[in-house]
């Protein structure tokens, strides 16, 4: 089964999109086997994170936004915003593709693992991931 | 096949678990296909790294110790204690699944290469790490 | 069907792939499903990044030779060189394998998308992909 899904966005950070792919592995009826995840998006990107306390979600922003600031004097890259390189950068520093089990007909997360789907500019609008089952 | 190893950790850092996982694989007769890992934790991480030298897992450890160190001023997660929300990030910045080919009816990994599991706390315990072939 | 791929490589730097890849997708015939590639190496990586603007490929370059720059008094593995230690941080933070679906018989990439084998030392030789598909 390959799916694409197109996620609507109301800006940067980090969007919990685990009910929606658990529900596509439902919908899917397979019991065993590998739910594979590719964003298609250079600005935006993929992550398994603690889904429990949100200061935890907070800090990575934060983290990654004082690693990766806006307005750096080594990017060139600049016409599409001052948030398009770090943008980049931040994708790259994390996932385009995850593989998750599939155990039991559902996704085998750890007990506090959500899947993030990580808007790195400031938009709002859809982006794409496509699930392979 | 899928499997879910439990997996003994001494304390913080770079586990080799290649020996692990190549003896999965051996007794799964699985002759060609690939080997998905996902580990079931936030606070801990998959790499495929040198495996010969010792210097080159040391200064791996150190630099990114380094990178992201505990009671920076940023962190508000910091209830579970300090080397917690450092944890997140390093997970944040490395692997949590990996996908091998099998070729000939082992991990066709190159020659210096080797699965680590990267334990980010100060931990001792078990980890947990699903195999899917 | 696996393949392993042996890519010539005329230096440090990120090296577009995709139309390597995506010949092997054609020629196996499969409508549907994921190519997974597996980098063989500790000191190389996989990356999927804009393919349009040449800016963005230099940035994300520089930016992350800055991070991990050369002769940093932190590396003790040093006897293979001052770009070694460095390499291996980087292939750390970036990917060494990477899944994207098949949709009717293509990569099913993002318009923007490319996939880049980035060799992290100053290397002339090849440097080995498997695909699997």
């Amino acid at each position: 089964m390959i799916k694409t899904l197109s996620i609507k966005i109301n800006g940067k950070g980090l969007h919990d999109i685990t009910p929606l792919v658990a529900g596509e592995v439902e919908s899917s009826g397979v019991d065993e086997g590998l739910c594979s995840l590719f964003i298609q998006h250079t600005s935006a990107s993929l992550l398994i994170q603690e889904n429990y306390d949100p200061s935890a979600k907070t800090d990575l922003e934060r983290w990654f936004d004082r690693l990766v600031p806006e307005n750096d004097p080594i990017y060139t890259h600049t016409t599409e915003g001052p948030d398009d390189m770090p943008a980049h950068i931040k994708a790259a520093l994390t996932a385009t593709s995850l593989s998750i089990p599939v155990i039991g007909g559902s996704l085998a997360l750890g007990s506090w693992q959500g899947i993030f789907l990580w808007e790195q500019r400031h938009h709002r609008g859809s982006r794409r991931v496509v699930v392979h089952l």
